[in-house]
């Protein structure tokens, strides 16, 4: 009996899912010889040694077994605390918490818990890229509203039966921070169609101008996601948190009980030690980074300064795939296509999270493809 | 705003999932003194130290951020020579390989990439409560055969259009090794229906009297899983491999890419060590303990002797939830009620993994409460 006798059926739900750009774009980079990298959506900085000493503490102290489904009970204090004092979610108690395996495994349980096929929902865009395949495989319908929105422009919604309304701020690809002004139409438009709100915070930490702010704050219905992945450099340990009203904290901890058991336990106790971390000198390094590309390229390209993240969304010229290909071949320069993130082909993502020299590399190359 | 003004409307799919009763007994321990536990469904022994130290060295290495979606290269080269070797599944290359974050996961993957909504599935039970669950999240309809059937049995189901036959063996939660007649009917039947055949082997070396058979190695279309949380006690690590047709391979890759993302990056260093590390002694103990298990409570219980796991899947005769509450209450001792594994109330399910003192005193427990 072989393999080929008979087709492979897949279910409806993912059929279409592509491998994603950013991906290529990074299998790309290894088969340049010396290239010039600037599509990375992770930090250039290591893990902090402080956290990767408790990770060591944690193996060495036998911590190799379950945990409880939602996070031991030490982190999610700790994380209580962080979210009452430094997103100002007084209500974050550690009953409203789920501790799970990143960002992307907390929109795999909110998506699979939360969507019935043919609900609508709603995504500032642009967009992280994950948001849409979502919305396909849990069969949902997707509305987009531009992240430069004013109030009124969500009037249009107000009397559809949104079931999801979900954001990135800071934003993957653009680095804009919403306002406060735009979080509570968002709030407002929940609340008067009964969607749940999500507002991805996994960029919280990079934020430049002090100007993010976390719409749980100030509505209690949200669904807010924090992530240690980008903050403290730790992508491949896999570890965010959930705060959400109690009712959907119960059901994702049964749906997590049953999908991802729980978050690795070593990466648990890393967490606790990272939220004890002062990541300020990496955000000033970052800052310095986003001041230096947008000085030399605001002439070059039409672009809007980055709030937070470690991302601009440059417009250009070509179509995004052309502008890809020419970098690679005219520069050794990686770049990640525009068009994943945005229903548009004239845009591409760069990102500064690089060490200096790969980064004026970059900028210089960039220059002299805008000419 | 506040959380009570609104209903939360789950989706359908999750809506009537329980709360599991493992891990309902798991707590209940915790509120009891000096409780006896037969109830853990993970090995007592600690993570081997060596296995510990490849974590170590990975953490202070810095490899902490992302992996390649599928898993490191270098695992999955050890892994694809451990199917080869110990599982005889010689098709096992690299290329038709995914590292995973445990054998949970595994099950997300792959009945979120397979199961349509109406899709027939066939279950070997008495089975592992998460398969049921699966099914019920996607839309499936369940189908059983008692894992004592005879190859002619499966005739009913051969003109039925299955899309899924899932069996663990050895099995928890009976520690029943399938023969190679039972798997070579079951691999006949799936290449007749159709259906995806998806071999659980969480539990391969837990194989007491050497009659584990995979079979992979006689079948090229099964879906082999194997995890490595049991076998070297790293539950809360989350690590575990698929082998599967190329095609499946890849659609699972992409699912993964966009939901788990990868498998923890420590955790695939310890993998690649946990592959070189010799567990005979610890089976040993194992089997010292299955041993006695089955020679103190077979006159006192129907039972059939596991040739697996580390488990007894015990008749009694009172229903399991009154019998599971009164061995609490007069006993300390803490049990699984055998419910939740097959559609039955005559059965409890006890562990093995456990110190001498803790299991010997069960024990005892046990054959006075049979009286």
């Amino acid at each position: 009996m072989s393999q080929s006798t008979l087709d492979y059926v897949l279910a409806q739900r993912i059929q279409g899912l592509d491998s994603s750009a950013i991906r290529k774009a990074f299998e790309l980079a290894g088969t340049l010889k010396d290239p010039i990298n600037l599509s990375i959506g992770q930090p250039h900085f290591p893990c902090p040694p402080n956290i990767v000493e408790a990770g060591v503490k944690a193996l060495r102290d036998g911590k190799t077994a379950y945990t409880l489904t939602a996070g031991i009970p030490e982190l999610k204090e700790a994380l209580s605390q962080k979210y009452k004092q430094e997103n100002g979610i007084d209500y974050a108690s550690p009953d409203r918490l789920l501790v799970t395996s990143g960002i992307s495994s907390a929109f795999l349980l909110l998506f699979n818990s939360l969507l019935n096929e043919g609900d609508e929902c709603l995504v500032v865009t642009p967009h992280f890229l994950m948001y849409p395949a979502y919305i396909k495989i849990y069969g949902g319908k997707m509305n987009t509203i531009s992240e430069d929105f004013q109030p009124e422009d969500l009037n249009v919604f107000k009397d559809k039966k949104l079931k999801i309304i979900i954001f990135s701020t800071p934003s993957n690809p653009t680095g804009t921070v919403l306002t406060k002004k735009q979080l509570t139409a968002l709030a407002e438009l929940a609340e008067k169609t009964g969607a749940y709100l999500i507002s991805d915070e996994i960029y919280e930490k990079f934020d430049y101008d002090k100007s993010f702010l976390s719409v749980g704050s100030f509505y209690e219905r949200a669904i807010t996601l924090s992530g240690f992945s980008k903050t403290y450099s730790m992508t491949g340990l896999r570890l965010a948190s959930i705060v959400a009203p109690a009712p959907i904290i119960k059901t994702l901890t049964t749906l997590q009980q049953y999908t991802l058991v729980c978050a690795p336990s070593v990466t648990q106790w890393m967490g606790i030690e990272a939220l004890k971390t002062e990541m300020q000198p990496y955000i000033d390094d970052y800052k310095e980074k986003r001041d230096y590309v947008y000085e030399n390229l605001k002439d070059h390209y039409q672009l809007k300064k980055s709030g937070g993240a470690f991302y601009f969304f440059l417009k250009i010229k070509e179509k995004d795939d052309d502008f890809v290909v020419r970098a690679v071949k005219e520069k050794g320069l990686i770049l990640v296509p525009g068009y994943i993130f945005v229903d548009s082909k004239e845009y591409i993502r760069i990102s500064f999270a690089s060490e200096w020299e790969n980064l004026k590399r970059g900028i210089t190359a960039l220059k002299e493809l805008a000419s």
